[in-house]
């Protein structure tokens, strides 16, 4: 089978052609600056091959044409017709509380997609863009809907309400959800098996850590908890998010300098994070780690505050679980940061969690780096989001 | 000597006269409804005397008169003069990064309160109030200022700063704080005592559980970590307070509601926590488990999450710290809430705490609770903060 996955955004469009099974990726992309100009960059693993085009793409229909063009083109292409193409995979961000598992899209899925924009406005139209665009250019092909939020459903109600009046979470749907939903899936599904014993007996916790960081607690193979909230905002900080703070915060901010909801959300989503602790050094956690490296004391303090907050996170979900056997490390950060997956375990010897210096020093691949002596495993597991929803796609749309 | 400990609100005033060293109580009371008509409440626990009175109280300067007045008054008083006060302690809210202990008040000292107000603008304006209606009755008396964030002071920088840019922190001064530090201190110092073994071997959590609830990670005998923030809006779900959520859940219901941030502030501070999970029923642990003992869900629900808030905090904490030897409950809450103790503590016993169940049924009594085979000591600790406060004060001000 050949399963194409798009990951669309407001102005851009990730795609990948590949095999569910095989994981083998034929074809992979972007298509940036839609509705601005118009730039497709193109690449075929296979070969190495590499192109970049400047494309008019005044919506994302023409986005998905200039995607399945080059996919059939002689020289750069991978198929000889989309014919070949078996189904669409899509990425969707938001799937409210109204989808706990990938669906097949439909008019009856799209509208649900469409009710849950209230909880995801930033995402979620561009998500339905890319749906629409290719029921456009390619009628009557099968699509998937991947919810980010889906795996983390299964929270109990302690963990997912807030200590808030109920009518905002029975009329507004206001509640924890958490994203990274499919990366926490596919590595907490790998780690069981790696673990070679029954989800039932494990307790695993997931440091997704990248641009945009999340931690889950998994028990029996389902999320208990997890630290993103009703947005991505909430939770360790992030790249440039500001991660958990008082609410009290964002009042003393918009009362001093005038600003309204909007606009100090905006400074706490783009504007905070270890880039605002950095002194605005950099957002790149390799940029921090050669800043501390120098002796850039808010470099320091951006990364010793960053791996404070996941150890937290780790023991608060340790003690969510009644204990911990498996600890993940997966995204950008949790698979090549050595230096930082080194300090956020320092201090948990109390939890049986014992790196192997030399193991830990793996780098996007698939390791075990803990000790032989340590009671809880620690895993490096590299995440492959794609890879989940092209197998979701396949599952739902094969014969 | 003989401490007159003041706890100075908007419209109301709490005082105890008692004895630091002996922490004898010889009179206690409560001025309310100051600015509105004046009602004095006094007792002395030594004879179980109780008054009310209706006594005209147009400022915080005759609520102080009426209260000299009473400790005089030949009937219900326990002093011959007001000269028999040795000195005054003052619980003040906010001390901002000003105050690292507690401090004999003079005119830079209030001024520091002064300038702390943007921090604590609910707080600080009434224990000033407080403080200059005790120099005008009691002119020359000697007082001192204790203050709720003292303790915390000692928290590091990856604990205390907030992932957001800088201007923030050195400008507005807009960093975690935490209160209810005078309980902290007192009860963590105890706990020390009974542990029977140097600070610096002991890694203490203090769940301070109340009305107000907090909790801190303790080690050397200094706070850590705590877990209210820039306000006592933060950590865990309180009475009437939501606790952490996602900032992005008062952006959501400011928009929709069209609430300003003060608006929306007032709700998660005065209508949210386990009153609004319990749908309204009540703020009161007891009311919450008659409720849940009689099948309500609701109530059932604040409970559950309260206690799971509480126990990840626990986590979180021993997290920090690298491990636990003590964890210690106090205040309503924590004194007297077996159920929700054991609810806490359960599912802890991978960090080596294990509750004896019938120890655990005291109530407002120091006691240990945990079973001579639990590795982690738990305690109830009765809190005291006017004994903290008034002892300050003796040390401050006596020769």
């Amino acid at each position: 089978m050949k399963i194409l996955v798009i990951n669309a955004g407001s102005s851009s469009l990730k795609y990948q052609l590949m095999d569910p099974t095989s994981g083998e990726v034929f074809a992979k992309g972007l298509c940036e600056r839609i509705y601005i100009d118009g730039k497709l960059t193109h690449k075929v693993p296979a070969t190495g091959l590499k192109v970049e085009r400047d494309i008019p793409m005044p919506t994302h229909s023409e986005a998905i044409e200039a995607v399945l063009s080059i996919l059939v083109d002689p020289e750069y292409g991978v198929l000889k017709s989309t014919d070949e193409i078996d189904a669409i995979g899509h990425r969707v961000l938001h799937g409210g509380d109204k989808f706990v598992e990938s669906c097949i899209i439909d008019e009856a899925c799209k509208q649900a997609i469409r009710d849950c924009i209230p909880l995801g406005p930033l995402h979620n139209p561009a998500n339905l863009m890319g749906i629409e665009a290719c029921e456009k250019v390619m009628p009557g092909k099968p699509q998937v809907a991947v919810f980010d939020t889906a795996f983390h459903m299964t929270m109990p109600p302690k963990a997912y309400r807030y200590a808030i009046p109920t009518k905002y979470y029975e009329e507004d749907h206001l509640r924890r959800y958490g994203f990274h939903g499919t990366s926490h899936r596919y590595v907490s599904k790998r780690a069981i098996e790696l673990m070679g014993k029954p989800a039932s007996e494990l307790k695993i916790v997931v440091c997704h850590l990248g641009n945009g960081s999340s931690l889950s607690a998994v028990a029996d193979g389902k999320c208990q908890d997890t630290s993103m909230g009703l947005s991505p905002l909430a939770g360790v900080p992030m790249a440039t998010r500001a991660g958990d703070i008082d609410t009290c915060v964002a009042q003393f901010i918009m009362n001093k300098y005038n600003m309204t909801a909007d606009e100090c959300l905006t400074m706490l989503n783009k504007k905070s994070g270890v880039l605002a602790l950095s002194n605005g050094v950099s957002s790149d956690f390799r940029d921090l780690e050669a800043g501390a490296n120098k002796g850039d004391e808010a470099c320091q303090l951006a990364l010793d505050k960053f791996c404070y907050e996941v150890r937290k996170y780790i023991g608060a979900y340790a003690a969510a679980l009644g204990g911990l056997d498996c600890l993940v490390f997966t995204a950008g950060v949790g698979e090549n940061g050595c230096t930082n997956r080194a300090a956020i375990c320092e201090g948990l010897e109390f939890l049986g969690v014992k790196l192997d210096p030399e193991r830990n020093k793996v780098r996007g691949e698939e390791a075990l780096i803990s000790a032989d002596d340590s009671r809880v495993k620690v895993w490096v597991i590299p995440t492959n989001e794609e890879l989940m929803i092209a197998q979701d796609t396949a599952a739902l749309c094969g014969k």
